[in-house]
C-alpha cells in the first residue's frame, strides 16, 4: 500500500487538527466542505465543496479514499450504509456512529450492555414528561430531541408541562432524563482501532458554562483511582460493543453519591480531547486517524503532571490576532490553537493549552489566556 | 492588523513543517511552489506554481502577502532587494540573507566580528589552492562554491592540485578552508525577531553519514558548559549582528583542542532544528512563524532531558507506509515525519524522534525506526 488517502466529511476546527496531525505521517488528506471558507477548507489542498446529506455528492467524494471520517455526526445514517455496501471503508461505521447521532438508540443500546445511565424513556407529548417526572423525583426534567442537537442545543431543562410544549415542536423523537444530581462532569476518552487494539487517555474534568465546554482539566482532579477506573473501563467497553473505529469521547456524571452516569457519545475527536495535542505523547487527532487507517496507536499518556485547556469563545472584539502579542508575551509556554473562524459572540473559535506542575497556577494562566483573547479582560 | 498572510517562498519539507506549525496559530500561509507535487504544495491550500528566479513571479505572489519568509535560500539576492524596496517585508531580509548564500561573504563578515572559522580565503585557481595549502598544514584542503551548495553538494576535500580543478569548472568563486581537526560537529540555533527579541536552542550534536545530517541528539551529551555557553552567544551575536529574523543554524565544528569554529550558516529551520517539533516546548517552525511576524517568541526549553532526532534516507524500498506496522508497534512513543517525497536512494525523505531519560535506549530507538524505515534492516 502507498501512503493513503483519508477522507474527512466535514470542513469544521477537529478536520483542520485532524489535517494538522495527518501531515507528519505524510498522510493524503481530501475534504468534503461546506464552504470553501470553512475552518479546515483554508488549510488543506484538496477539498472538495459539497452537501454532506446528498449521498451522490458523497459517493463522488469517497472515490479515491482509502477511508471515510467524520468531523460531525450529521451524515445521514443511511447514506453511510450505502457508501459501506458499496465497499468504502466508512470508520467508524454506520452501526457504531448511529449510537452518537440518535441518543434513543444510544440509550437503549447503554441500557442493553449494561452501562449506567440517567433514568431515562422516550416521551410522547407534554403529559408524557410530566408522567416522566412522576415515576421519578419529579421536575426538572432534562428534554432531548434524539436527533441534531450539540452544544446545548437540542436539550431542554423543564420544570412544567407547558415548558415541555416546546421540545416536540420538532416533530422529532423526545427523549426524557433526570436532571442528574452531579458534582462535575468527567470524559473517559479512548481510542479504538477495526482490529481491536485500544487505548485509553487519563479521565479529564469537563466545566460547562451555558451548556458549552469551558474548560477541561487532565487529570481530573481529585479523582478516587476506583471512579478513573471504572469510566475507563466503561469507555472501553463502549467502543468494544458498539464496534467504534476512531476517537471516542464518554462524556459523564459523576454524581453526589458517587456513581459514573453517561451522558454523551462522541465518535470523533471531541472538545474534551483537545488538551492532548500539547498535552499528551499522541494526540487525539493523531489517534483518531491512526484508528482509522487501523495502524498501530500511540501512547496516550500525559507528557506533563497537569494540563488544562480552556475554550476561546468569540467576544465582542473581532481582532483575536491584536491579543497574540500580549498573550504570548506574558506567557511564553502558553500553546494557542485558533479554527480561522469569524468571531461571534459565544462561537468556538479557538483554544489554548498550559501545562505544568501547579495546576492553580496552570489553570489561571490558561484562563487568562482565553479570556484575553475573548477580550474580557485587557490586561 | 486582522490574521496575517505568510508568504512561503519554496516547496520543500520546511516549508510542509512551517505550515504545520502556522495551522494552530490561525496564519494564513501562501505557498510559492516548483510543483504542484512539492511536498508543501501538498498540503497547503494557497499553492502558486512558479518560479522563484523570476522577480515578476516573486512580485504577483507577494501580493497580499504580509511578509515573504524561505523553504531555501536560492532566491536571488537582487530580487529580495527588488521587493523590500518595493515596501515588502522579506525576513530575513537580502542583507542578512546574503551570509547564508554566499560562503565568501559569510567568511568576512565572521572575520569582521571576530566569529571564529576554520582557516580559509578565496582562491583563484588550483595552483592558488596548493598555496593557500603551503600557508597552513598542507592537504587537505576543503574548496566549496561560494553560492549553491547544500548536503555536501558544491564542496570538495581534495588532497593534489589536480584534484581541485573540479571545483573552478562552475565558473563560481571558490573558498578554500583547512580540513578542521574536529571532534564532532555541534548546531547552535537561535530565533531573532524584527524587534530584538531572540531565544536559544539548545546546543545540539550533529552526526553526519556522507556529508549529509544522519542523527541529531539534543543536547549534545558531555558538552562543558562552558563550551555550550559559547556556541550559544555566538549564535546570538551573529544573529544581532547580521541582522538575521527567523531562525538561525549555526553549524559549528567542536575541535580536537577545544574550539568551536563556524562550519555554515542557515537562514530558516533547519535539520538540526527538528527535534524541536516533538522535544522542545516550542518547535524551531513555530518560532520562525512568530519571528517573522515580530510576535513574542515561544519558549526553546527541551521538553525531555534526551530528545534524538534521525533522518530516513531513501532506500531500495518505495513503500515506506508499509513499515509502519512495525514501526508504530514496537514503539508507540515514536514520532514520525514524513515528507511526501518519492523514495529515492539518500534523498531525504523523512525523520523521526524519540524523546525520554535513557539517551542510549532513546538513540537506539531512532535509529531502529529510521533504519527500518529505510529498509536497511527488517525486524
Amino acid at each position: 500500500m502507498t501512503f493513503p488517502v483519508v477522507g474527512m466529511v466535514g470542513g469544521g476546527q477537529l478536520a483542520r487538527m485532524t489535517h494538522e496531525a495527518g501531515i507528519p505521517l505524510g498522510l493524503k488528506f481530501k475534504l468534503l466542505s461546506d464552504t470553501p471558507q470553512d475552518s479546515a477548507a483554508q488549510v488543506v489542498a484538496d477539498v472538495v465543496v459539497g452537501d454532506y446529506r446528498d449521498l451522490d455528492t458523497l459517493r463522488a467524494f469517497a472515490q479515491g479514499c482509502d477511508v471515510i471520517t467524520f468531523d460531525h455526526e450529521h451524515v445521514p445514517t443511511e447514506h453511510l450504509r450505502a457508501l459501506e455496501a458499496e465497499g468504502i471503508p466508512v470508520r467508524p461505521g454506520p452501526d457504531a456512529l448511529v449510537h452518537a447521532q440518535d441518543k434513543g438508540v444510544m440509550r437503549a443500546r447503554l441500557d442493553a450492555i449494561g452501562v449506567p445511565c440517567p433514568r431515562h424513556r422516550i416521551v410522547a407529548d407534554p403529559a408524557d414528561v410530566v408522567r416522566f417526572a412522576a415515576e421519578g423525583d419529579g421536575f426538572p426534567v432534562v428534554l432531548k430531541t434524539v436527533r441534531g442537537g450539540y452544544d446545548g442545543k437540542g436539550v431542554w431543562v423543564v420544570e412544567t408541562a407547558e415548558e415541555a410544549a416546546e421540545p416536540f415542536r420538532a416533530g422529532v423523537p423526545v427523549l426524557a432524563e433526570e436532571k442528574v444530581d452531579f458534582v462535575r462532569e468527567l470524559a473517559a476518552n479512548v481510542v479504538r482501532s477495526p482490529h481491536g487494539q485500544a487505548v485509553t487517555y487519563p479521565v479529564v474534568e469537563s466545566i460547562q458554562v451555558g451548556g458549552v465546554c469551558d474548560t477541561v482539566i487532565a487529570p481530573a482532579p481529585d479523582l478516587p483511582e476506583e471512579l478513573s477506573l471504572q469510566a475507563q473501563e466503561l469507555a472501553l467497553t463502549v467502543a468494544e460493543e458498539l464496534g467504534v473505529v476512531g476517537h471516542l469521547a464518554v462524556e459523564l456524571f459523576q454524581t453526589r453519591d458517587g456513581r459514573i452516569l453517561v451522558n454523551e457519545l462522541a465518535m470523533r475527536p471531541h472538545n474534551s480531547g483537545h488538551w492532548t495535542q500539547d498535552g499528551a505523547v499522541t494526540s487525539q487527532f493523531a489517534n483518531h486517524v491512526r484508528a482509522v487507517l487501523d495502524l498501530p496507536l500511540g501512547d496516550p499518556r500525559p507528557r506533563a503532571p497537569w494540563t488544562v485547556m480552556a475554550n476561546v469563545l468569540g467576544g465582542d472584539y473581532p481582532d483575536m490576532y491584536a491579543a497574540y502579542l500580549h498573550c504570548m508575551a506574558r506567557d511564553p509556554q502558553l500553546k494557542i490553537h485558533m479554527y480561522g473562524k469569524d468571531v461571534k459572540p459565544g462561537r468556538k473559535v479557538g483554544h489554548v493549552t498550559v501545562y505544568g506542575d501547579d495546576l492553580a497556577e496552570v489553570r489561571e494562566r490558561a484562563r487568562h489566556a482565553a479570556d484575553y483573547l475573548r477580550g474580557t479582560i485587557t490586561e
